[in-house]
């Protein structure tokens, strides 16, 4: 009955500070640590999942570039936020169009509003 | 000397649920529980509201879309938010330009965005 | 192999203007003078109409307002023009989503550029 | 390691809620009680701003519209939300693209969406 | 019966070429050379005037940005779009909001969807 | 001194009908058959390249998605057209931000509009 998060983030302290905020705000939330296990995890229950948030940099496997066109695939109108340090200026060539791209350090605010802005208007910005 | 948001819904449950969340951001709240008393409510007093945020179905008398016909002819720029289970599919056609659906089950921070980026922007999305 | 504009207008020498200037740009254009003619003609074929440009004052009948919402509850992405030297404050409360209202009088540009806008995006003012 | 605004009001009462809000939300803040104040602080340390928030009226020295044509010309990004009890009218005026126009009296999630959209989308509304 | 549009160009090939372009679109057109006489003509007969397409860097007296503040002031939702080779940067500092920055060169669509989106969406961008 | 068009498209009776179109409209035109020569003549003279207007398949070598991700990558502001027949649903999942999608068929206005609006705003769809 609530909304369904896949967070995905290969820092665990910032996996925990961001699953906290939006648990705090009502989400349930599932985490992967890597881009493969993120996979993994949207395949197996895509229908479940009501928004993305996805760190870029993930080590070896998929980045987060590379999660967003894959949950896309399955699900055109799928709400996306991009969360990265260093890869902010990759996002006009490797973002999906409606996507929010949240620059590090940010506050919980940041992607809360983003989520509940693209959730309320999935196809647009 | 706050935010009055007119708030419309029949389930009880999920009337009080919004009413807590609304409270607790500092709005006042006045409630209606079917489309008839929401129409008096507003015409009671319309220059003391700020906002409406209404239910779609609401048994006999008004529905949620006529909510928002009514109070567009009165208030051109008002801010609306429609809730809705089971008619978003509808709101294309029956909706009002600038409103925002949201549809259930939904977080608290999903209407209180909605509520916010109508109040700041009263005649954009 | 075109794009097929259903264009609504009760004053033949406004229809006329507005159909030469949309064929001028290559659009197929199927006309009709009242709203009954209008749905009619929408319902005869609304898989081949790709937008709709209306008229809101249409005498006796549907008005521009109530062939938005018929049009829309078929297909709810219908890109959606009205024009109007009268109604346009009526706008905010009989209008749907994601559609332009343009002022009488006009430039073809201004009819033009809305019809692109909203082809280029169907859910997205 | 935190995002930091310049928080600029002559109300000492209105100027303490709002900074106790923001620092609910995670932010760091800078506060100013005038306009002469608020350009010597945003000038000597513009880097370490991510965005301001300032009140209008602000008696003797720069209005709000004034210190927001300064923060545009030092970093032309820079988020920039005005809050204004009787001066909301003049926005379309004197106010900077991409800024947002909170009216008094306000809820603080106004202010706390407006510098979250307005931070996750420098270059947009 | 047409919109007209207030045309402010100091080079005298622009202006003859801009003018042109729009006469052809079914504009009518009032024409300056420098920003006093463009401020004159404006408050000569500001109900007449639908749009405002001004250059930036005029000579003496004032800019095309003051322009677009006195026009503002006067009429909150006047279009304007403004024309500049080498002052796009301060559009962000000195720009008014819901107004267009058209870059020299640019061609004549560039200006013509400009007004046109403007007038259809006389409050947002 | 005019605004350069890189246009793509491998069925030859299209490019040359955009072609025509778009020097109609005051542009200059370099074209290319399929994505290799597409990339080789962007990489040839990027800084000439004031938008780029491409179709999705484009036989052996890159895609249209593929180049917007590459011209991205050099101008992430590049303005982006794709046009497609039968790819139109991969676009949220491999366009990239602020870009257009037109759908085949199309009347040459939605092209002008689309390179029009995002040339007058190349950070914002």
């Amino acid at each position: 009955m609530k909304k369904t998060v896949l967070l995905i983030e290969d820092d665990p302290l910032i996996l925990m500070d961001v699953e906290a905020a939006l648990i705090d705000e009502g989400f349930e939330i599932i985490t992967a640590e890597n881009g493969t296990l993120a996979i993994e995890a949207f395949e197996a229950d895509a229908s479940r999942i009501d928004a993305v948030v996805t760190d870029i940099r993930l080590g070896t496997g998929p980045s987060g570039w590379d999660i967003g066109h894959r949950v896309r695939e399955a699900v055109p109108s799928m709400p996306l936020v991009y969360m990265t340090g260093d890869s902010s200026h990759e996002w006009e060539a490797h973002g999906v169009p409606f996507s929010v791209m949240v620059s590090k350090p940010f506050v919980h605010a940041q992607i809360i509003t983003a989520l509940a802005t693209l959730m309320n208007n999935p196809d647009q910005t």
